[in-house]
């Protein structure tokens, strides 16, 4: 039985693939104390995570001012994979969703990185059963799936393929905790996992309520951010159905909603994903934005997102 | 025609049935200034609300240090519909969801209120084109259905019946704006308005999750908050796919997206609604909040709520 390492006794990480993730996950690490090895051809892939690091830095450090941050030479840049890259206690892989491609890096990785590393991949669309298919030691292999951006979004989502060690999951638990991260674990392989699922469900009726032509691009994401949206960022779907219930709970929810319940259910749609209704949501997009760069949409996003956090980090410690 | 009044004309509100929203809307009003009628016959009526405004008004002082409110003595009871009670500028009806019940409430207080007067209904459940059936002047009955708790959640959606005046939509909508709502209108009647098939949309996946294996309540609740949830409150459903498009936008999300969205949309779930899975789900919210009582969660979770609401005011006015 393989001793995976976990926890504290991981101290050295190799990010395989650095883009936007990966990158994003380069930063997380380091200011965690981490040393890190980045394994990545492209050739100006120094400069993106630098830049990375110094977008994301001062924003770990206003969420948790006692960080403990590794030096930033604590880093190391490989073209490809080598003994002294996977020379590390965990990998997190994050190359494009390309299942030859992914393979091959994983039968690579579990090559070269010492048996009781545990391998984990940042994929959102693929699963483990598929990816761990030409490894040597597949027990260790395991997804471990991050929101964008991974410095920010405190979920990763843990599920193994069928041929994963139980105690590979575990050891993956366990680093990611010591790390601050928020950790859900899937019983079974599910297309999407479990966040980007329910990402998907309220994006189809949001899409349907365009498609019908009951209300606006603008309208249906206002009526999220200032509405359900502020509801799901402190409370699950299940929780908040327990308190609409008072005293009684979800059980007396069950009682007064069950009728308008199965209702709601049976009239939600599913618009037909064409030309047509692309055009209509781009076009709606631009409209509520005004066509103000998307970088600029983006950063106000990330601000308001790190305010949320603060609040929430706060509030957990209080 | 007539001209309804809006914004800062109205500055009496008759709140019809004061039980939780009804109470909380007169805590809104109120701390916006608003001199507030309330009309229910129930003996305990006037401690509830009087309860209410003293849980409201912390917080949303809280949330708007210059607030001015009205002193607590602007609030009268009444135990039924008379001119007095409804000599007002404006009226939040919020009974029961009956139909019958509802609709002679409505008939009741349009032969009673000025006709200058908007009637909105806080209904979630019930649609305008049957609440309004049997008033003599059914062109100022609309909806403003809020999301509880009213007095906290800023969202106010706005619709009217096959009878509604366009303008009376359009004055209630100057009206919740002035008072601080945040206001999306739907350009036809949908069972369940917006937010609610949107809330309802996340639950179902998150309950198919749970009744096909993959995860545990507390997982896919957690799932939420810590993920997706997050983002919903920063950002709606289609700017979020318009950032993940980079500086292409939405057009270029779909490019790369669009065969794993229509497939992740093929694969969502659509559960049975029946005792079993009501039972496993009750079962699973007691093992997530090892069954503390519900008035304890929901206090954290308003806690939580005033914080996130607190960040976000803040960047608004940043």
């Amino acid at each position: 039985m393989t001793e995976y390492r976990t926890g504290q006794q991981v101290r050295r990480v190799c990010v395989f693939g650095a883009g936007t993730i990966g990158a994003s996950w380069a930063a997380y690490f380091l200011a965690h104390g981490l040393a890190v090895t980045v394994i990545d051809p492209a050739p100006d892939v120094q400069a993106r995570v630098r830049a990375a690091i110094a977008v994301a830095w001062p924003k770990l450090r206003l969420l948790d001012p006692a960080l403990d941050m590794a030096p930033p030479s604590r880093i190391a840049f490989f073209r490809e994979a080598c003994p002294e890259a996977l020379d590390v206690d965990f990998v997190q892989e994050n190359m494009v969703e390309r299942l030859a491609d992914k393979q091959a890096a994983l039968a690579l990785i579990d090559a070269l990185a010492p048996p009781e590393v545990v391998i984990a991949s940042s994929t959102s669309g693929l699963t483990m059963s598929d990816l761990q298919a030409r490894c040597a030691t597949p027990g260790r292999t395991i997804i471990g799936h991050p929101m964008n951006p991974p410095h920010l979004i405190p979920l990763v989502e843990l599920v193994g393929g069928r041929l994963t060690d139980p105690a590979a999951l575990q050891a993956a638990h366990g680093f990611y905790e010591a790390i601050g991260k928020k950790v859900v674990v899937l019983q079974k392989e599910m297309i999407g996992h479990l966040a980007t699922r329910l990402t998907v469900a309220l994006w189809r009726e949001a899409a349907y309520l365009v498609a019908s032509g009951a209300a606006t691009v603008a309208d249906v994401d206002a009526a999220v951010t200032y509405g359900p949206g502020l509801r799901s960022a402190v409370a699950g779907p299940h929780l908040s159905y327990h308190l609409g219930g008072g005293a009684g709970g979800l059980a007396a929810f069950f009682d007064w909603a069950r009728a308008p319940l199965a209702a709601w259910c049976s009239d939600l749609g599913s618009p037909a994903l064409d030309a047509g209704l692309e055009a209509a949501l781009v076009e709606g997009v631009q409209a509520a934005t005004g066509g103000r760069p998307v970088g600029e949409l983006a950063a106000e996003r990330d601000e308001r997102l790190l305010r949320v956090l603060q609040a929430l980090y706060a509030a957990e410690r209080a």
